[in-house]
């Protein structure tokens, strides 16, 4: 097989070497992040009912969670939910086959219980939530195969778009760990950090500021001087993280928009803002790679919740991240790595209408000297699509 | 006070006495008698909530719950809900008092919970069964006090009728009996029978035909033998309590409709027919005295889930079942007794416009022989209005 | 064939001489007549979808329409709906015959905006009410057929029962024919007047109170004076009609809860309470007569929105009804009868297991003088059971 | 005033002399662009109904709308939609002002039903589509003023991000005009066409691919041939159109997925395929400038639907947008120019932290020679910033 793998160099600057960058990442209880995990959750345990069922992955689609937002009355010590927050499932699957009903409401609202529990745990489900569903009978069965014994190559039905980049810039990183790190020890010791945790990095040349939004949970907030130690803490360990990710000079905020004056602080019941008057829908946040990056091109395909078997956009999106961190963990010199696929439309999705790689070397590198190795491991990629599918199925990738 | 209290002969036969009798009873997990128990559940909980957070009971009706049928595929041995029950809880509520806000839709989502689980157990909440709220704001605060230290007797603010009966025929005894104890000490020995109970009686002279529709719970039943048996110790045991409150001919049949040759029996998932088909809403089905009675007068309203301080329907399809239960206590020579409360708007409901008790005494005795002590009885009943709202806040009555 | 048609005495007075008697009427724009018209309105449409595109009546039932009330801001002049009324088409339908998909829910929906514009005509469709549909798939094909061109008398699959009234009562007259003559030929002269009128009679002895409440809107009226001249107009519209229908004591009182002083009047934008804060839902209102008669036995069952073939329920009902018609307009001497029918599982529908006629006769009348021309009219009419069926589906019979 | 505005070169080849260049229009019918177009019309109805009743815009933001696809049967001379289309309208809005009720609700939704039977006329509101409305409460009075009198520039209280490109390639004015034109002057001609028109444009070298699906109308399609005909009679259209704007190689293809050996064609009841299976959600779709452009830097920030007085998100988007324009009209030698705007909380929004506008010269052009210019019209446009909102507000200006 030949596939059309292009590889050139970058016509820009590596975005670390650019005057002004700007990152952000919404955390796992931002309410947009919230409608991607729920989308997510509810498409993995979609595959698996289907692979349990019928041994293959049947047609759905689940991409379209829309979350309303609640009210909250929060209070030093512990407030409560007034009015719940309501999600509503929205989306395509089959619901029976050969005869057999499957029960794809239930699983997906199942799904959706435990994916809320686990990612925003002061959430009560059924009270301050309220978890609806609306999944219309598919229009047929998925062609491509995708079952427990065969995977064939699914054909790309539609035009669409892939792109991934590697390595991330110092201030993408620091903006991706700081989340991931809040969201995980950090919580574990620290119940007080809700999980809408929102985090913008700007930087200005050698300068890098760290704007948190972090919501505090009330419960484990006595009073002010509680909360404005908690928000030293997030700022203190947020401060720390960047320092190992670079020698820039570092600042961090966090909740700026505070006014102790007024008693305005960002403390909430359940840990997310989706309890007072933020909404959320899929896709608006978090690209595949769990990052909004403006000075990168983006696809604006949602891929939480899409079918992993044949979704091109969303395979695509996945695939060209997952190639551009393989070649720049495995080839030397590439400071910027920009991962592009095209699909064909009726040809296999392994074989891409294009993939170009653009790349821009390190000082002293040549393009020429790294080509080769870098065709190959597009090349290797794309052979193993699959396996993609197979990572989104079993939970092991995230997609916002 | 001079209450207006007429005491007078039925100009009819008792019910006892007619040649056909029908009597028919929803048991607790029929869904109409689910959104019965939600409404009511939600409305204690409100009622609850307001004493709580304000001393006082505040505005609100919740009398309108509405319950749209999931689709089950049930199974012997165990079989799964493929499309979940939708509830949608209606009714106003006071958001808001006194500058602090109150939390009515999560504490009526927490109730429906609440009590869901204890009425149909097998039923999962949140998966098994959507529950949703819609509380508009209430057209301002109850004028009348009912709080922790002050019970005011409320003013009537419509024409509305109660009418209430005593004592229950055999007939009635029976139906409501049966489905009590179906539903309490049998269901705790015999996990199979599910909540979804509805019990039929008919009787033409003196054959009494009960006809029960038992919902059986498919995790444990293992196969039609099984089915079969469970059916039959139903039939057995309803023959039995029949026996124990009637020498009249007493037939009993269980699930009539099932069609063993076609695989047709009353099988479900969680014990209700709402898995399957089955909608359901309030004040559709039993009366405040649990039971459908046309041999007798009945007020259409729906008790269940109006606010017990100030709805003078509910109070009075409550009260005057009252009243004929401790006249015929506490007077003998009654046959039949039915009570009847007209309000009057504008006055205290504890003088209503008329409040009659009719009465086909017993032989050989003269309705002059008992007028004075009925009368009495009455009275203090009347006088008593207060605790008929106390009782319902507490869940001591039943109100469907 | 031989019906077991029972003819006997009515043991007790007619309720025409009884001392204290109670009627009611919840016009046609009352929130839970509006959902009986709605559900019955969607009724007639799905059978006629279903004659027209499959040539029979297939399974559905449609009995379910809940109404969560809205809020408005009316004002002399003309106010506005400031939320819409939400109306939620609840039941069961078949969707999909011989292959073919069939646009129940559609059908359903334009149903219900057709009946909702010529019900209540101030109401603007999808901005002041919001109608919704979840009707879930039907448990199967009806068996029995009702077709162009064949109808069969189906088996009563339950048993139900139906109790029919005739004549009716001065008091029931007034009460229903007041409600009839404002909402029709009063109404298209006086637009002022909207269609939520429920008029609430009651007699005792010799005297007849009529209390109307009649919501008016307010594009019609230009203040206070106006609005009181509406009053009055209806007051003296209901007298001169009620002095009609009786040579008793008549006291009409309209918008008795009007407080001028505080400017708490019964205005409207739409002519409906339902516009604020006033809920409804099926079969809580009306009987199949039209009216609640609590001196009289009354089947609980919802009539409006069932399944006019095979509906056991249903059929009684209006069945019953027009038998007690039929035969007090062809035979004289009644004053007061009561027709029931009790259902036999698995006996064709024109057979049931009992219908009584129970008679109180005029004066000088025998009962055995019209027994038979009584017993031979309850055949007749037993016989042209399916004639129920077509009249409903027609839209010739009101059920609420 | 200073503003912080920055003139450079842009550090890469213009999009127009990129070897591959891809570019997507979501038509006004596709199921995200009614979304986008509903909760834009939404967004502008709240500001006049707010202008109108208190003199200034209050709080709302109504950036949510959730489409859940229909079901239909289309047919060739006309086929029907089985289960409507079910539009939920969500966000936040000032409901009380000053103790004076204000109709949002009903405002939204009569803006949705304005705007969709001008956007897809074939679509049946209230049948065929069902629209509802979730606006919860906002947070409070917008603290910025915007007036019939007073505008204020408001604060930045978020730190967001808007980019603006201008000229647009060929490429895309190609895809832009087409979908217009179709649209617009193509559609008055040819009713057989549907608003739901995807347009792709891949672009490689000097070839340029115009991909179009385009929903079909049933009603005015007789069978396969003429179907034939319609998409024939697209494809012409574009592809003239198409040379107007390049002497490039163009190739146009029109609803590549037919089959017509398999009856597989796109037509549609109502012109788009939301009847079918295709849900809906704002921000998922074409950016505010009308195009997808993974070429380009592109905010994720939905436009559509937000408030448009202090959303900073919205306002820099479309200014950013206007600036380049007005900047590549005004001035000469620009070959591509991409402006952006990064706020700065705290500092009113015309004063953005940096307003940078880099630029690709066209040959022969210093930056020097025009850096000046470009500085003045910039710092132009951002002093009337206050023109956006009023532009928005008024329609004048699209969002996506």
């Amino acid at each position: 097989m030949d596939r059309n793998i292009q590889v050139s160099r970058l016509d820009r600057q590596a975005v670390e070497d650019q005057e002004v960058e700007i990152v952000e990442r919404k955390g796992i209880g931002h309410p947009d992040s919230i409608c991607d995990g729920v989308a997510e959750s509810v498409s993995r345990a979609l595959s698996q009912l289907y692979l349990d069922r019928v041994g293959k992955v049947l047609h759905y689609n689940t991409d379209e969670t829309q979350l309303v937002a609640g009210r909250a009355a929060p209070a030093f010590g512990g407030g409560e939910v007034v009015e719940p927050i309501y999600i509503l499932i929205v989306g395509r699957a089959t619901k029976e086959y050969d005869g057999e009903q499957l029960p794809v409401d239930s699983t997906a609202l199942a799904a959706a219980r435990d994916y809320l529990s686990e990612a925003i745990p002061e959430l009560e489900y059924g009270t301050d939530v309220v978890v609806d569903v609306k999944l219309g009978e598919g229009s047929g069965d998925l062609q491509d195969v995708f079952g427990e014994e065969t995977q064939e190559v699914p054909m790309a039905n539609d035009t669409s778009f892939g792109v991934g980049h590697a390595p991330l810039t110092e201030t993408e990183t620091i903006v991706r760990e700081a989340e991931r790190a809040l969201n995980g020890p950090y919580h574990d010791d620290h119940p007080e950090l809700g999980p809408d945790v929102k985090i913008m990095g700007k930087r200005e040349g050698d300068r890098i500021d760290i704007t948190v939004a972090a919501a505090m949970v009330d419960a484990y907030v006595d009073g002010l001087d509680d909360y404005d130690d908690a928000v030293a803490s997030v700022r203190e360990y947020v401060d720390d993280l960047a320092r190992e990710h670079t020698d820039r000079e570092v600042h961090v905020d966090v909740n700026t928009a505070d006014d102790y004056d007024e008693g305005s602080v960002y403390l909430t019941v359940t840990g997310t803002s989706a309890e007072q008057g933020d909404d959320g829908s899929v896709g608006r946040g978090n690209r595949a790679n769990g990052l909004i990056t403006p000075n990168r091109p983006m696809s604006m395909e949602a891929t939480s919740g899409k079918n992993p078997v044949n979704h091109i956009g969303k395979i695509y999106n996945l695939l060209s991240t997952r190639v551009a961190e393989s070649v720049t963990e495995e080839v030397d010199g590439i400071r910027d790595l920009q991962v592009r696929l095209l699909s064909q439309i009726g040809r296999p999705i392994d074989e891409p209408h294009v993939a170009d790689a653009q790349i821009v070397t390190e000082d002293g590198v040549e393009l020429g000297d790294i080509e080769a190795d870098v065709l190959a491991i597009v090349d290797r990629e794309l052979a193993d699509v699959t396996d993609v599918t197979r990572s989104v199925i079993e939970g092991d990738v995230s997609t916002f």
